[in-house]
């Protein structure tokens, strides 16, 4: 029997003194929705009591109000550009204390190696970070990406603790056509007692019953009320996506009631090191629906209580004995400045600053040296010709600020039977050069929308295979880019007559920075500031845009390593508009 | 991979046809608390989809409301003198679909092998019968039991995917003090995933932390609002009891409000076949809830998805996809009758009655033969001499309705130094007799308030450790009855001038019945009113009463076959007043 549990009775029938006591303090009760006026003591990292209580060691909260540790629902790390143990600092900072991560991105890249990279990196972080298994790598076999999971692969993470379940399951049609490989992860998850997320852009509730029958039980994917309020009816949670790029707060809010709310949870699915920095994460949530009107007692239940209740962590998302201690003090439960946060009892932030010490360096992750690198040939000037048999081509027009994009069709300038780039048209070159097997891949295309006068920009994050795409007014200036980042390692670059101008080292797989989130966000800030200079269009994230354009399972036209990609004829599809 | 869940989900997609169709009912949704109108198509017995759908067996809800069935959170079977086959018919006449219980009756009788017992007996019943572990068998040192159970006897029942835990945590002490003994038990099932349920009778908000502080969930013995604030404010579930002995709706019903509902649930604890066929189970809380004001919906969600939630039941209480077929017909959404019922989408019960052939008879469970039977020698008519030193004695004074008594003291009249019962004072004679290992202890007392004029009363049933307690006028009548429930293997029984005038047997382990819910009924009536004809007060049960007499756990004084026990002495005691 655990002398934990002894230790934390006794310390609850106040047998013997607590580790830490918290006094003074207005309590968020999520249960009740109340305040209450008690003293927190703490045990072994958990609540043990409530009420009035002596501890080794007493703090004083000053009044303030202490709330329970904010938990983000459904969030990809790499997004951030950060690893795991960076990622927890900036989620810290923001009183986020608990995570549902789905590291996608590097499954993509790295297969089992990432995931257990991930999952080794975020258990020597302080806050809790939970894996959810990809379900979906690889996405579709139109691109090349660095491995594929099945079901055998992933069974064995189940046995993980920090290991909650399946990640969205994107693809529907896999579902309700019972494919094999997906029909199998599903049963081992479900065997296995895991909750299995959704993934349902777009699908209405005729077709989405399939999900839920499944035991896919929640969804982040809707962005209207009517859809939100179908999930709801099916007895799926609602997670509503307030991100960087996807931004659903307002349209969904009307949904939320007394009557729904229990099935509501927020999360941010991706968001970048700028936007966590600048505005926040799941806190920057609340304040706006708190903004926008929502009872902050009862926003602040959905970001905990049921955020826990939906994942099945008993012991998380509310001050109350039995529950780990996790909360934060603010002053202010409108505009929720996060003061002081602790983590399992443990001041992780102050008012000020982040709790330096507790924190690992990257280096102690020895997984990160069996990650794979860019394994690709340098390319040479002859990489970028792009042929073309007739007067028009089709044109991968950028929605700004959107996943889609449009499919345009429109006479392009040839010189030699090969596409030259137009600055006047806007009709720049794109080129995605596959990176993980060496196989030579370029896929090449056109694109309308960046506004770039000069130069080339490239990314080696790429969703959802993260190859390198790059996009340039001119081949040299996209060759130097291209051959820098398999240099490199990977990263997003920005050059101009074959000089760097700003460059982003993403050196762990090639979508996370190494330099410490501080610095990760000073360069993404000059990125985005020498790319403005080349002329980039500033009503969107460029190098954001870009990493998207190749995401082949959102329509109109995209383009993979293999080449263009049409969402309506789902298949790869020629360049020369016949 | 299991061909059920390829088979629900094509059923969903619509590829293959569902099992069962209900069509035209009004959807009562749980998670949205509104009502739909849509079909719910099922198959394999699992809710696959809602919409419109087509079935191979269509049914017409003739417009009735479809409720989805419901969830008695905390009860002991046994108390209603039914094993679990005859109990799942009563329920299931009542909507009630899915019960926890905790056989804590049985366990102190015939320990391991009665647990065995009734969890076999539940299995072959088509409702969803849970089983919580007895965790305090024997209850206390004070009487003899039939068997004792630790920690290692109760963990290889966490196996069974029927047993979801630890059943009512009743001795405080002995967790605030960390006895070794309850302390595995609460470590050995919080390690399997269990729940622990509590029960803190008179626990005040700051000794109730150490429940929590040791997982232990929910307490049904809140009695006022106080207390029951107390326990949601501690994170704790209220489970709002209304049975035969105790009823706390109409006391805690204000505490219910849209800020706490959702931690609250309704529990019967002990209802006696009487009030179950004459009142109903949950269904008759929620008639009485609605009456006294609370929202239909809202009294539905408590009774359904909220104590599915309590005990992570994830795929009950709620009318969706990836749910089981679970839920009755009604016309009426506050006076609730109970039409059709479905379990795993098979109608068990017609709008009339049951569906008899989906029951086990009785003589299918071969473990019936191992339980014990009465392991004690006749008695003969020294057995009840009652020996006193003194003019006055200590005399139990029952308080109608309660389980509390008095302590009185009074002047008594003697014969050869022995008690001679008074008719006129109503003092009379009551004996527990040991039945479990022939250990021949009898312990003697007197009692004031059953007002018996003639003859006695006897019965098997005897919280909580089930010796057989008697109470009379005579010695004679008192010995005949005793006799004669040990030569039947237990009852209850109403006797005058050595004549039977009343008996029920209860052959399964003296406390439960083989003669199904009817008779049962029947016979129990025909007790009741020849127990009237002696005299037996009309305020309360007669037999009722007198088996908690012996519940050692509650003030002031009770009798065990060991002899009286004061509570506030917490030690037996001596008779004679000095």
């Amino acid at each position: 029997m655990s002398s934990e549990l002894i230790e934390r009775v006794q310390a609850s029938a106040k047998k013997i003194p607590a580790d830490v006591v918290i006094k003074n303090g207005k309590v968020v009760n999520v249960f009740t929705r109340k305040i209450m006026e008690t003293d927190i003591a703490i045990k072994n990292g958990m609540i043990v009591g409530l009420g009035s209580y002596d501890g080794q060691q007493v703090i004083d909260a000053q009044g303030k109000y202490i709330v329970p540790g904010l938990i983000e629902a459904h969030v990809h790390i790499e997004s951030s550009l950060l690893p795991p143990h960076e990622f927890a600092k900036v989620l810290l900072l923001h009183g986020v204390t608990t995570a549902i991560t789905d590291p996608h991105e590097i499954a993509n890249i790295a297969g089992v190696t990432g995931l257990e990279y991930m999952i080794a990196d975020a258990k020597a972080t302080p806050m809790n970070l939970f894996t959810m298994l990809p379900s979906c790598v690889p996405v579709t076999p139109f691109e090349t990406n660095g491995a594929t999971l099945n079901a055998d692969a992933l069974a064995p993470f189940m046995q993980e603790t920090e290991v909650l379940g399946l990640a969205e399951v994107m693809n529907y049609q896999a579902v309700a056509n019972t494919e094999q490989d997906i029909m199998e992860k599903i049963a081992a998850i479900q065997k296995a007692g895991g909750v299995i997320d959704g993934h349902a852009a777009g699908i209405n509730a005729e077709d989405l019953t399939v999900y839920p029958a499944t035991q896919i039980r929640t969804d982040h994917e809707a962005v209207t009320v009517k859809e939100a309020q179908e999930r709801l009816d099916l007895g799926m949670y609602l997670m509503i996506r307030e991100g960087t790029v996807a931004k659903d707060l307002t349209a969904l809010l009307p949904v939320v009631t007394e009557k729904t709310a229990r099935r509501c949870v927020f999360v941010t699915d991706d968001t970048l090191i700028d936007d966590l920095l600048e505005k926040g994460s799941i806190d920057h949530i609340l304040r706006l629906a708190i903004k926008q009107g929502l009872d902050p007692l009862l926003a602040i239940q959905m970001a905990t209580l049921n955020a826990a209740e939906c994942f099945h962590l008993n012991t998380l998302g509310a001050i109350a004995p039995g529950y780990q201690a996790d909360f934060f003090f603010t002053d202010d439960l409108t505009t929720l400045p996060i003061h002081e946060v602790f983590v399992k009892g443990q001041l992780v932030k102050t008012k000020e600053a982040l709790v330096n010490e507790l924190f690992p360096k990257a280096s102690e992750n020895k997984l990160l040296t069996e990650l794979p690198k860019m394994n690709a040939t340098p390319l040479d000037k002859k990489s970028f010709e792009l042929k073309l048999t007739g007067e028009q081509g089709k044109i991968i027009e950028i929605i700004p600020n959107r996943l889609l994009t449009k499919e345009l069709i429109a006479p392009i300038t040839r010189e030699n039977g090969c596409f030259v780039p137009s600055t006047i048209d806007d009709f720049l070159k794109i080129a995605v050069v596959e990176r993980h097997k060496h196989t030579g891949n370029i896929g090449l295309g056109i694109v309308k929308g960046f506004e770039l006068k000069a130069g080339a920009l490239a990314t080696s994050i790429s969703h959802d295979s993260h190859n390198i795409v790059v996009v340039g007014t001119n081949d040299e200036d996209m060759l130097f880019a291209v051959n820098r980042l398999l240099e490199i390692g990977g990263g997003m670059i920005a050059v101009n007559n074959q000089e760097e101008l700003a460059c982003l080292p993403l050196a762990i797989g090639g979508i996370m920075s190494t330099l410490g989130y501080q610095t990760t966000y000073q360069r993404l800030v000059t990125l985005t500031k020498e790319s403005r200079k080349l002329g980039a269009s500033p009503d969107f994230d460029p190098f954001l845009t870009l990493s998207f354009l190749t995401l082949s399972v959102i329509p109109e036209l995209k383009i993979t390593d293999m080449g263009l990609f049409s969402f309506s004829e789902f298949a790869l599809t020629d360049i020369n508009h016949n």
